[in-house]
């Protein structure tokens, strides 16, 4: 089963384990290894011990390095939002590692394996591997591709309530009243999906445009847009 | 000021910043700089925000490589108890950084200086600024040498009351009568000290001996090499 994921971190991304052992060791739920008391080896838990120090540090250098005019309260607003459970369940997802998981059989019967709490576990425990096996500057470009550069396409948009959080900061100098005015509905002919454009006006000013798929996505894109140009010192 | 600093630095731990700046940072408040419009420079919050990661990172992989055999809530729980203000505070107290930091006028006469929390922010910022100027590498061995070797001279140990945990993990399995015995009381020769050896005693076998330099610490000693030993798999 590991050598699919073997031969996919290799094809995309060049990593090669020259201890397989902990790969294995990063997909080993605790009560696999109860109900299979000849396997040799561990459950993932130890691993993410240590992954979930190797992710903040990692999160936090990269924020620090790319937003030099943001203060401590903005990075740590954008870290806790990136380094979260949702978050860490769907970058597994995109990798099918739930797919790779030895997991107990009552953990399978009870559908543990799509479970957030699980994955997010699986994930911190491959980046603590990772981490021993290839060192923090690997770890730093692997989470580069499939974390860092997600921050600019608003992928961890959908875990923030932006609408609400820029209704609380213009709050804050009195009522307002917040308008959201689609701009445009096009097609896009790459996929035939539809792109709607939408400005987030406030007194009549727009704060800040964003797209998406749906209105409610464009409005929230929208809001991040504003929000962030607000709070941008 | 600084210039102390740095001299005790490269004195005591080969360390020369190559960006003296960081330092500076590193060491300068926040309302020491409004206080002094001119000064040029930033306050110490983003090194504060990086350095935190780092040293959960450089704690939590010393901690994953040094007790291969603790599961990771012995490790989390020792984890817990050197990463907190506290022992900061300690630790930062011994190189004498309250000296150095640039602190605002109303900070200093409400008593900043000495405080807790603001010894930990400072070093959590000098070692974020370590970590920016000198690399990973050398934060681990400065912590090596300031913070991790304490580990078994049982520094932490003033930050956890490991009598209330024995008794707590004892009456676990019931009621139960844990006793100190003094075994024996000695003046150390090379400064006069007493040391005094205690046994901590339950159901009338030793669970653990521990050492001090007052019958209080003895028996806190005590009861940590029993806690270990216990709850040791």
């Amino acid at each position: 089963m590991l050598k699919k994921l073997q031969r996919e971190l290799k094809e995309r991304f060049k990593i090669e384990f020259s201890q397989p052992k902990l790969l294995l060791e990063a997909f080993t739920q605790g009560n696999y290894l109860n109900e299979h008391p000849t396997f040799k080896g561990r459950d993932y838990q130890r691993l993410e011990f240590l992954g979930d120090s190797v992710m903040q540090l990692a999160t936090a250098d990269y924020l620090y390095r790319h937003y030099p005019n943001w203060d401590e309260g903005q990075l740590t607003e954008l870290r806790i939002t990136m380094v979260q459970t949702r978050s860490f369940a769907a970058l597994a997802r995109e990798l099918k590692f739930n797919e790779y998981i030895l997991l107990g059989h009552g953990e399978e019967i009870s559908g543990a394996r799509n479970r957030d709490s699980l994955l997010e576990d699986v994930w911190e425990a491959f980046i603590g591997a990772l981490y021993l096996d290839q060192g923090q500057a690997k770890v730093e470009i692997f989470l580069s591709q499939q974390m860092f550069a997600k921050i600019e396409t608003g992928f961890y948009d959908q875990f923030v309530d932006y609408k609400t959080k820029l209704q609380e900061l213009l709050q804050k100098k009195g009522s307002v009243i917040i308008k959201y005015q689609k701009l445009s509905e096009t097609i896009k002919q790459s996929d035939n999906k539809q792109v709607f454009k939408i400005a987030v006006e406030y007194n009549e000013n727009v704060l800040g445009i964003g797209e998406g798929t749906s209105i409610k996505n464009a409005e929230k894109a929208a809001a991040r847009v504003a929000y962030q140009k607000l709070t941008q010192k």
